[in-house]
């Protein structure tokens, strides 16, 4: 069991591009209720079961386990077609880890930035790359874009979509 | 990964009760897709995470994890209010293990049995106190009673609601 405290964030231009190593993600969404998020990912060449709870205040329950990557992939077919594909790359600046997600098909064109926090109200030293913050904002959730790829947003190619 | 392959059927008369030891299961339903649900059991003092695909042909696929039963009782409230209650017996009959789970709460009264096969053809010697074949009824999956409680079937003491 954990807790997880996050703020996400738009990211602008390509500085961040060469700051930190990355690894691709492809994850799935098994079923969600009002309740919990299902997640299947493939990280690298390691599976993860993830359960999450809904966000309140910046925060979620999160219970995580891995898992073999075979039954990753065999389970991934039972997300279909609720599937994203990114590349995550993991920036270290001052005490904090930025992981900026470069999303592929048909998320294709946005980029998001993740930084997790001990507490809610923890301060955070933005980067210069770092653009409208959209923590609260359940499009940016990775299980509204398994079901709702940002290429099928009304304005997919603007920051502000609808 | 594993597959399961499963018979399922009403239990009628007493006889069963005597025939195996019994252990308590608590078991809620995260979510639920077309494809997929995905279970957190507590059987005696152990967790479960399991995630299964659709039946078809007696077959389905199924992805079981021991997990801490802390992580266990913190996603039971997660599933809320799509929990089921029973009392598993496990009784041995010739060379098949027969699951009996008597349910509880607002599945009271209902009955079932369950064994598992190597094959969708394998032959099947049915004790006496098996009764209707209920494999292919949707309504008799756990996932089901966890959202349509028995108590509320609109003749829920016969064993041919609806």
């Amino acid at each position: 069991m954990g807790i997880e405290i996050e703020r996400k964030f738009l990211v602008t231009g390509e500085a961040w591009r060469s700051m930190g190593q990355s690894i691709p993600l492809v994850q799935g969404y098994l079923a969600g209720s009002d309740q919990a998020t299902v997640r299947v990912r493939i990280a690298g060449d390691t599976g993860f079961l993830t359960v999450k709870g809904r966000v309140k205040n910046l925060t979620r329950q999160e219970f995580e386990y891995e898992i073999p990557v075979a039954d990753a992939e065999a389970m991934m077919d039972l997300c279909q077609p609720r599937v994203v594909e990114k590349t995550r790359y993991k920036i270290p600046i001052e005490n904090l880890i930025w992981e900026v997600d470069e999303f592929a098909g048909t998320n294709q064109g946005l980029v998001l930035a993740e930084v997790e926090l001990t507490s809610p109200e923890q301060f955070v030293s933005l980067p210069s790359w770092i653009g409208l913050e959209v923590s609260d904002d359940p499009r940016y959730f990775n299980s509204y874009l398994a079901a709702h790829p940002y290429s099928t947003w009304p304005n997919g190619s603007s920051p502000h979509p609808e």
